[in-house]
């Protein structure tokens, strides 16, 4: 029996994650869930962030879906460092999955793009680079005052996410990765980075392959999101192209992510892109499209590929009868999904 | 007399320069040039990126006008670390300043703006953070390998630009300046970058302040630019910020960039954000509206507002009679704006 620890978490963390579950327990029948209280809520009221009793708990689950951490009233990184990252690193989630689409009733705001056109996966890495956490600061608070950020990079983590970028790329119909780095001024992390992506790419003649610095990137992501299949990047880049490739492909709120463990030997966790949103919490307004997509990814990553897929359909198909400007509650959409998941399930 | 040291470079560099010296011939009568050929071409011919001797000669000008440095044939890093960032680092031009306005006549790839509605400008730290070159490789090209890479960043080089963004504020019509960096996770870097802000804040009153991280800074410079007034951040978040801002307003063909030393202790450098183009080098048909527009920075950071205001006036004219699709040469792009420039002062 398929055992998923959930992580509600804060603001409509909790309101979307109820949707994705409620998908699951048609698409997944007769897994267990279990709700885990972290976030902003718990660390306010308990100090706690993070327990490690919860980290072995959590350990011992199939996966993980998680809402949204975080409230503008705990200071920055608290919660990012001590919770979020620490479960990508602990649980070495090396490859951050963020597929974009531009599905058939959602609107880009770029004007030449039509639905369907749009079809990139970002292939993160998750466990290096400028998040490890090494850095400092001296003399703070004074006009002397240094503060560092220190990206570590190996060759180990470098290799197999960018093997793992190539392995989805050959599952793919136009076969091609692009590696996305900065080796013009980050010239160590980026020799290793280019170095890497050149041996892995020896070993799949059959995948086409380029190299784009970040800012070009950024830049042909706007301006012809079209031309990307599969993009394998570093931890930051990865952060900032992803809601890039969120913004073009109709916004982070339907954008899902999945924080994998490719060798399993530990839960992978699947998220929505986007935050907690405290702004619209409690309102019941947040789309919960993102979340019910995650848990899509979470179903494929355990091997449930005919229900992954009738996830993505109903998604695919509740987005296409939206009314442009139709302003639909979190519990309405999340209804709508559900039974089409049903539906398609038969 | 005025005293320009001109860099003319590589691929397109040697084209879009030649226009913008014409421009420069009526624009700034009397002032000479001193042109100096750096680049791939003298690396491949002698093996020299940068001889100290010339630094010294280009430290005696007023400023630097620079084409675009750089080729495939030669390894990432080395013209880039050992020319164009050795120049902003020795000349201590720490306020890399890229205006982005959609100008009439130019087509955004987003839909629902129109032209006027974005006019915004980074201003990019210049002189530290991951560019500092800090950083080293060990057991290279074995699988033992890790690089690493440093942001380097003090309070002295935090406040300096953060200050010069907030007098850039005042004297425009909004007052607005974005903080942008990644406080959640870069926390010691990111902490100094918001402690700053805060602190240089109390002094301008006057002007409205808010803090975006760089990923949903991303997003947002495609969902809403016209959002946008002053944004103020970190060197590699500003690298990669100011070409979605270039995008989204036309292209990185018309993006103009300075880097200022405010202090005036060294010559400023001005600079298309585009780079040498081999594809298009030597068929006369890149714009060379970019390098234009950087003429047209250098005129109002020497004090010439009136010749300045003029080269925007003129290429805001070219921009805007141009019929949509058409193709004109470097050449022809160059002479109109020229005469044009040359009507408005009269
Ligand atoms: C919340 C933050 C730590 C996180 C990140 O930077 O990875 C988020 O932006 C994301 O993309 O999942
Ligand atoms: C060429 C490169 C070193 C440079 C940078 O990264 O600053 C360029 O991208 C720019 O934006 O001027």
């Amino acid at each position: 029996m398929t055992a998923i620890a959930v992580i509600p978490g804060d603001g409509i963390g909790t309101e979307v994650v109820a949707q994705a579950r409620k998908v699951l327990d048609v698409a997944l029948p007769g897994y267990t869930a279990t709700e885990y209280d972290l976030g902003a809520r718990r660390y306010h009221a308990t100090g706690e962030i993070l327990p490690e009793s919860v980290v072995t708990e959590l350990d011992g689950h199939d996966a993980i879906l998680l809402g949204a951490i975080g409230d503008p009233s705990v200071p920055p990184g608290v919660l990012e460092r001590g919770l979020l990252l620490k479960l990508r690193f602990d649980f070495d989630q090396y490859v951050n999955l963020r597929p974009s689409r531009l599905w058939p009733g959602t609107v880009s705001p770029l004007a030449d793009v039509k639905p369907g056109e749009i079809d990139l996966v970002v292939v993160r890495e998750g466990t290096e680079g400028l998040y490890a956490g090494a850095g400092g600061t001296l003399h703070e608070g004074s006009s002397a005052e240094i503060a560092t950020e220190e990206s570590l990079n190996t060759r180990y983590g470098t290799e197999r996410v960018i093997r793992d970028a190539f392995e989805r790329a050959r599952r793919r119909d136009r076969k091609h990765v692009t590696c996305v780095h900065k080796t013009n001024v980050l010239t160590h992390a980026g020799g290793l980075w280019r170095r890497t992506f050149a041996d892995v790419s020896a070993d799949y003649p059959d995948v086409a392959t380029d190299y784009q610095h970040v800012d070009a990137a950024a830049m042909f992501l706007v301006t012809r999101p079209q031309a990307y299949d599969v993009i394998v990047t570093d931890n930051l880049f990865g952060d900032i192209l992803t809601d890039i490739a969120a913004a073009v492909t109709g916004g982070i709120g339907l954008a899902a992510s999945g924080n994998v463990n490719p060798d399993r030997t530990h839960p992978s966790m699947f998220e929505p892109v986007h935050g907690s949103a405290p702004d619209i919490a409690g309102k019941g307004v947040a789309d919960p499209v993102a979340a019910i997509m995650s848990a899509g990814l979470l179903l494929e990553h355990l091997g449930h590929g005919e229900a992954a897929t009738a996830v993505t359909r109903a998604v695919a198909a509740d987005l296409a009868e939206r009314t442009p400007g139709e302003r639909l509650g979190t519990d309405a959409i999340g209804d709508r999904v559900t039974a089409r998941v049903a539906e398609i399930l038969g």
